[in-house]
C-alpha cells in the first residue's frame, strides 16, 4: 500500500482480546471486572442531561481533574485525562520519542507496548524482566539512552509487582521518561504515586476500566510532575473525553468505598481460586491484581481451547516465556466455581 | 525541557475556542448547534443500562459502522469511527506522514492542521487558497509531494464550499491521500462521498459535532477505500470509541429527519442574519455552513471585544488574510436577533 508509512504497512497491529459476539461465554480474557459500576455511576447517569452534549466537552476534563486530586492527594494540575490508559500511553510516545529514538519496556509485560512503538517508528529496546517477571536491578542501564520506560505495576500478564525499591532505582537512575502503569494497583494496595513528587522524570498511570468497572466507559489517568502535564496537554486531541466520560468518571471516583469493596471481593475470590488450582498441580504465579498467570499440567493452547468449548474464555498469549501459562481474570464467585469444574475435567 | 521531543517542546500547541466558565455568554464561537439532539438519543440515554460499562466497546464501533453504511449508501467496511473528527485527523497522520516527511494543507483553513502537522514533526506545505477562498486549480502541483493534503468542504473559517470539479480534479492528480474534511456537509447539501469508490487516495470524513447537535459526544466518521481504512485501523487506539458514544451516536444517524431539519433552521436563520448584516454595511462570505464569516466596518478585534461585553462569544482569528474577519456561530433566531442588535450598536 503506497499511501502508507512504511512502518505501518509492515506491522500486524494490535490484537485485543476477543469481545465474543452472539456466543454464551463467560468473559474472563480481559481483566473486566464481574461487579456493575457504583450506584453513584447509575445515578448520574439518570441525572444527566442530554441537551448540555451540543456542546463541546471540557478539554482538560476540569472536574475529573479535581475528582482525582482529591482521591491521590495531588494538585489537579499534575493529572492528564485519556479518553482511556491507551489513549495516554499513546501521547506519552508522540510527547517523549521521535521516530528513530529508542522505546525502552519490560517484556513480558502489556503486549500493546512495542506496538506503541512500531506505530511512532521508535527503536524497540525490550528489557527482559527477571526469572520471577520482576524489572532487573540494572533496568535503567540496560534501557540506555531510551527517551521512554514503559512498565506496568503490578505487572501483566503475569500479575506480580515489581518491589518498591527496584522501581525507586529506575527512577533514579534513568534519564529518560518513567511510566508507570497502575492499571491494577487498586488491587495491590501499593502505589508509585508518591514518586511523581519526587521525581521529575515519572509518570503514573491508572484506569477506571478494571477496579471500577469502567472499561465501556475510556477513561485514564495519568499523574505526573505539572511541567510534564504541560507538555502531554499539547498533543492530546484537544477534546479527547467526552462529556458523559467526564461525569460518571467523577461519580465513580468519588465513591471509593465501593470500588475497594469489590476489589476485596476479587482477591478472596483470586486467592481462593489460587489454592484450588495449586491443589492441582498447576504452577500459580503469585497475583496482586484481578487476574492469575496460571501454567497447567497439559499444554497451554490446548486447556484454552478446552476451556473455550465449555463457555471460558480465558487469554493466551503464544510468545516467549510466557506460551505456557494461560491468564484467568477473576470473575464472580459462581463464575470461579463453574470455572474451577471445567478446568479440573480439562486438566486432570 | 529536556524529557521532551523537541517539536513539541518548541511548539505552543493548538488553542481550541474558549469554554466559558461562569460567565453568562451566548457561545457562538465553536459552531456548536442551538438545538438540542434528537429526542432519539434522549431516548437511548434514558434505555442505556450502566451495568455494560463493565465490559470494553466494540473496537471498530460495529453498530456505528453499520448505521452509517445506510445513512451513506456504503459498506460498514469503508469506515472508521472515531472519538471526535480530531482523533480520526490525528489517525490519519500517523498512518500517512512519517516524520521529516510533507503535509500539504489548505490556508486559511482549519487551523488545527498545521498543529497536527506539526506534533508529527511533519514537514508543512501550505497551499493558499485564491481570492475566494476555493482550493486552487494546481493545487496537487502546489502540494507536490507530500503524503496527505487536508481540507476542508465547506471551508473552515470562510465557509464557502470548492467547486466540485478542481476537487476532483486534485484527487486525480495528487500522488498522496487526499482528506476532504466535511464536518459541515450536512448545512450545504452537497458531499464528496461519491468520490471515495472512485479514487484509492481518497478519504471523506463526518462529524456528529455540528449538524447533529453533538460535540460534546465525541464522534468523527471516515469513509474510505476498504484498503486505506484497514490500514488506518492498525494505528487507532484499541477502543476509541466508549460504549455510550457508540450507542448514541447510532441513534443520532438513525434519525436523519430531525437532524436535516435543524439544519434548515439554521441556514434560514444564517440567510436572514446575512442580509441584515449587509444591509449594515459588511462585507459577508457567502456561507454553506452554520456560521457566518464577516469583515465589520470596524476593526474586527474591536468588534469582537465589544461583543464579548455585551454577553456575545463569537470567534476571532489573528492570521494572515482573515484578521479583519470575525466567525459568527449560527445560533437560534433568537440569539441572532439579539446578536444582531447588540452588533448594530458597536459597528455603526
Amino acid at each position: 500500500m503506497s499511501f502508507v508509512r512504511k512502518a505501518i504497512a509492515e506491522m500486524a497491529g494490535y490484537v485485543p482480546g476477543e469481545q465474543p459476539k452472539g456466543v454464551p461465554l463467560v468473559k474472563l480474557n480481559t481483566n473486566e471486572n464481574p461487579y456493575p459500576p457504583s450506584p453513584k455511576v447509575f445515578e448520574a447517569l439518570r441525572e444527566f442531561d442530554a441537551s448540555c452534549l451540543r456542546l463541546y466537552s471540557s478539554p482538560a476534563s476540569d472536574a475529573v481533574r479535581e475528582a482525582a486530586a482529591e482521591v491521590y492527594g495531588m494538585k489537579p494540575e499534575q493529572f492528564l485525562i485519556g479518553n482511556g490508559s491507551d489513549d495516554l500511553l499513546t501521547i506519552a510516545l508522540r510527547t517523549f520519542v521521535g521516530e528513530g529514538e529508542r522505546l525502552a519496556f519490560a517484556e513480558p509485560s502489556y503486549s500493546l507496548y512495542p506496538v506503541l512503538g512500531e506505530l511512532q517508528g521508535a527503536q524497540k529496546r525490550p528489557v527482559p524482566l527477571t526469572e520471577n517477571f520482576e524489572l532487573p536491578d540494572n533496568a535503567a542501564e540496560l534501557a540506555g539512552d531510551a527517551k521512554l520506560f514503559l512498565f506496568a505495576r503490578p505487572n501483566a500478564p503475569t500479575g506480580n509487582p515489581t518491589p518498591l525499591p527496584v522501581v525507586e532505582k529506575l527512577c533514579r537512575e534513568f534519564a529518560g521518561v518513567v511510566w508507570i502503569d497502575e492499571a491494577y494497583a487498586d488491587f495491590s494496595g501499593e502505589s508509585c504515586l508518591s514518586f511523581v513528587n519526587r521525581f521529575p522524570n515519572v509518570v503514573v498511570s491508572r484506569t477506571l476500566s478494571k477496579s471500577y468497572s469502567l472499561a465501556g466507559l475510556r477513561l485514564g489517568i495519568a499523574c505526573a510532575p505539572g511541567a510534564l502535564i504541560q507538555e502531554m496537554l499539547k498533543v492530546k486531541d484537544s477534546y479527547n473525553v467526552d462529556r458523559l466520560a467526564q461525569t460518571l468518571a467523577v461519580a465513580a471516583l468519588r465513591d471509593q468505598a465501593y470500588m475497594k469493596e469489590n476489589c476485596r471481593r476479587i482477591c478472596e475470590t483470586r486467592d481462593w481460586l489460587a489454592g484450588k488450582l495449586v491443589s492441582l498441580g498447576c504452577k500459580v504465579l503469585p497475583s496482586a491484581t484481578n487476574f492469575l498467570f496460571v501454567q497447567p499440567k497439559h499444554p497451554a493452547p490446548e486447556l484454552f481451547a478446552g476451556l473455550r468449548g465449555k463457555g471460558y474464555l480465558v487469554r493466551y498469549f503464544a510468545l516467549p516465556r510466557i506460551d505456557q501459562y494461560l491468564r484467568i481474570t477473576i470473575g464472580t464467585r459462581e463464575d470461579m466455581e463453574g470455572f474451577l469444574a471445567a478446568f479440573q475435567e480439562l486438566d486432570q
